[in-house]
């Protein structure tokens, strides 16, 4: 059995990564931290999980130096930027699942250069990774769909758009005015649009496949719901390709036909994040507008599972060396 | 005061008239039909509106005899299409919330040559017409965004991408598998994509802007809510032009400086379905993607009011020449 | 036109009360005090107004010297006790829209007994009031409908039980942990069983009814929706009275008949909380099961209009002796 | 392994035991019936399970020559009774979810003579039963925290009041007017008072454990939600009982100490939906109101699954001797 220690352990992202690991048979879970829970008993502080850890909330300060298999960071980004180095040794692996690694730019310190975790894009390098980077929700629904086409050059690299659409628990736990129920229930907006801060990540990850020259327009809007993002992709056909329906399907599925978490839907299906709640799926579709030679991408994930906890032991699978499914493939929730 | 008569008084648009129409002044509601439901007091099949009006549905067959000054046709498109002649007379005016015939290209009997009835773009007509084709909920979110900006050259007229998402009543009342409560309720999907019975509506309002050459790809989607529609419209900015998020705000603030339901919103504020639910406004923002020049445009409505019933009486007002606000303008309900 | 101030614009209660008087003729809003937000246009505070107010928001000391016919305090009942002496003068009235004023047993300053604004129990009262302590909305849906069967003695006035169920935004717009959207939606919990606040004064209104004795379980539950009270309540039938289905719809329609806002539902129908949202009505149903001699009642309120502002302004109506309808008999929003 | 055949598994509980039986290592499901989809593979019809089953959805006639170790009747109940005589044979276990055969009074044929499969309650007849009724998720939720109390004498027997409020999926999938989304989003209402199917049930259940004379008062509820039972529940306190908080909640959890699906909270926790969801897990409380010498208590359950398809796998380990938490002992999906 795998040593694991979970912190931030009851924000959602937290409370998800303990979920999904009581169906996995080689890990254990060692130690929990909640700064603002320290000293209470898991079972109290999350109560759904209540009968699945006999374990009590510590401070991260109190286990920096116990070892472990494997550390999940689950904190806020600049919380895991001033904690990460006193879990970096040999024997570990970490997986960060705040976007403080994830751009290369931004790393000076080469102890911590993250492997991007994307498996459908990364799976070699995440298998002998020890600091992983695991991948936004957004970029997530919007970079697997992308990456076949553009590998192929059927579609245009610039003026991407991307028009994601995201369930509350995405903004995370925290309450704010903007995130109490009647603000958000009801209710239908965009936010923050263009300068999201996931832009960047989606960019360096698709210009790995091009060689560069990607451009995306992106706009998130919040969704009342809980879990959930459905991303649609816009994209202009190569002209000098003669694109069809069958051919994009078949691009896909012949893309996609190894992984595990991948699921293409023949038309006339489409995605719904009702058919992935609670699952590490991504159920991914393509149309094609022949009148003005668009491609349209569709996907849906658990913006909890595939986005980020799901994905996130998906990538402790890997370099564990496990059965990359163990303990992850669930059925989604349905309705 | 004006005798109206609310043909299809029971589905969500008929109950929306209703009570919109308890604002007005200067109608009054004479007779209301409801195939299914013909018999019954108005009180007893729409429980909401009890005491509001002492009416009894009656079958469309039943009120051909008499006359009234205005007659809303809240009807299946086939059953307007069918009953519609019963209705015309020289002295009443006909306003058909179907999609029947709102497309030039399909009359071919010029008694039936309606006049499209959306009071930003065709007011002068609107106030002579006898028979008015009220707007669909998607094209009335997208063509009120899009006509200034078309109307001066300042994005490109191909391409235009129309990313639409709407609350469930946008649907209708007659249940279905797929808008059964559990079905729809924390889901979120994309439906019909492309091939849109909208699509040639919001062509051929765009095209008497633009004087034709105008192409749009429009993707709806499904949001687990009961009113709204959220538009998020990508265009390319014409390259000769130095746009700025300034002009384009300014733009559209002196387009529609007279109009009383649209709200211009100024950056970093955004539409939100929320904020105008129940009432007859159309919110809208725009932004600029400088990096690829793409123009974001913003709207949300209520689909119920100014997607449908709201205009529909707003088109009333102006057709009877009263007071284009008279009965119209009450704030939104929030949350 | 009577001058109103409205203090706490910006909470929810503060917000429907500006909505409701956009609908009253007789009355002008002079000011509006919210303490965070001093200094902002109302347009801007509440976008959902945009349009209706030419207001800024005012800090509650900058408007204590000027004088109003009706000043309206939507604040926490704390501030409410602080500020509420600097609003008193012969020429004002006063509603309070917390409990600060609403229990008899609390007030040991005779300027500060206020006359608790439930029209069904206190019309008269009410319209020689100078100061009303508006009902909360968890009694108002409980108070009413017992009130008529407690006063022919029909039910036993001991161990009365009352099952609440309240959506979110009956607990304000406070932003906090258990109110943030994902902890809320999908999920239904009873909170505060037994000792909460609102029992006092539901006791206290129907002991003025009984002469005292009345005994009464309380349970309020939160329901996954921005606005509704629907309460059901459990009573004992006395066992000398012959009782009946039929015999129980009728007192309450004798009982009601006059109340502009009380619409008794006849078996089979019964209320929802859908078919009175954004309305000032209280829909009433009652059941008698024989079995047990148990009389079932049923009510269903808008929490922010009956059981808050319409009530407020209901209130405002009858002290000014203007007509008790007037800007109030607005339909239900439906769906 | 044990063969299983799902009769009606397009249905939401046919769903859910499909979803819960992924996690089984001891069952193979070879036959899944779906009288409308018959010809259609299990993948099309049923997305959110694609990739679990290699299963063609058949006609019940087409199975009823094979032989299953497990068959599971998710049907309606008329259609229960029609077919469950072709699959009685000794070598195979029957659970039916439907109240076809949980009625005693109601069978005449004893080979219909079923036991009631509430493991709380019967656990030892189940370990035995070749066929088992599986209990309603109304009496489910009511039944399992009355029995002890009952057993000891601690509460009257007489009007014990239960009100009840179920997510829409306890309605089924089958679209109707009243489950339409737009109906039932926002709203709360009461259904079928009174003389609900499920109190005789809850009374059979109750009487074999008191000898007789139980009275009960049941209202359910409908919530604007997916899943989710929560049940309040009033009973009087047998008044020669010296009862306190303390000694109700230790009697409840000396109760159910070995109950693998029942968590006792303790003051002042109290269940949720949001806290069972997706799980076989029963949350209850209790509270005493001294004043009035009520008990007070409070269930929460997955309707789908301890209301449902999980019970019925409970039933099914009991029944083949298996673990009876095999498959079932998954953490709830929260939020």
């Amino acid at each position: 059995m795998y040593s694991v220690a979970v912190l931030g352990a009851t924000g959602y992202s937290g409370i998800e990564l303990l979920r999904l690991l009581t169906f996995h048979s080689k890990v254990d879970v060692k130690a929990v931290t909640a700064d603002k829970n320290a000293g209470y008993t898991l079972d109290k502080v999350v109560p759904p999980l209540k009968g699945y850890y006999r374990l009590t909330c510590k401070k991260i300060e109190d286990i920096i130096t116990e070892k472990f298999d494997v550390v999940f960071l689950a904190l806020p980004s600049e919380q895991s930027k001033s904690v990460i180095k006193e879990f970096l040794n040999p024997g570990s692996i970490i997986i960060d699942l705040s976007d403080a690694f994830r751009l290369k730019t931004k790393q000076q310190d080469s102890l911590l250069d993250a492997i991007y975790g994307l498996p459908e894009l990364n799976r070699a390098q995440i298998k002998s990774a020890k600091l992983i980077a695991n991948p936004g929700c957004y970029p997530t629904g919007a970079i697997i769909p992308l990456a076949p086409l553009l590998k192929v050059n059927i579609i245009k690299k610039e003026r991407i758009i991307i028009d994601s659409k995201s369930g509350v628990t995405g903004a995370g736990r925290n309450p704010s005015q903007e995130l109490h129920f009647s603000e958000v229930h009801e209710g239908f907006k965009a936010y923050k649009p263009i300068f999201h801060r996931h832009v960047p990540e989606i960019l360096q990850a698709l210009n790995v496949i091009t060689g560069g020259g990607v451009n995306v327009t992106f706009v998130p809007h919040l969704v009342p719901s809980n879990r959930g993002i459905f991303t649609t992709i816009y994209a202009s056909a190569e002209s000098n390709k003669n694109i069809t329906q069958a051919m994009l399907e078949d691009l896909l599925i012949r893309a996609f036909k190894d992984e595990p978490f991948v699921r293409i839907l023949k038309s006339p299906e489409l995605p719904d994040t009702n058919a992935v709640k609670g699952s590490n799926f991504i159920d991914i579709a393509v149309r094609f507008d022949e009148q003005d030679s668009t491609v349209i991408l569709f996907s849906a994930i658990d913006n909890l599972v595939k986005g980020a906890s799901g994905q996130a032991i998906q990538n402790m699978n890997l370099a564990l060396g496990l059965d990359e499914k163990e303990g992850l493939f669930t059925p989604p929730l349905f309705p």
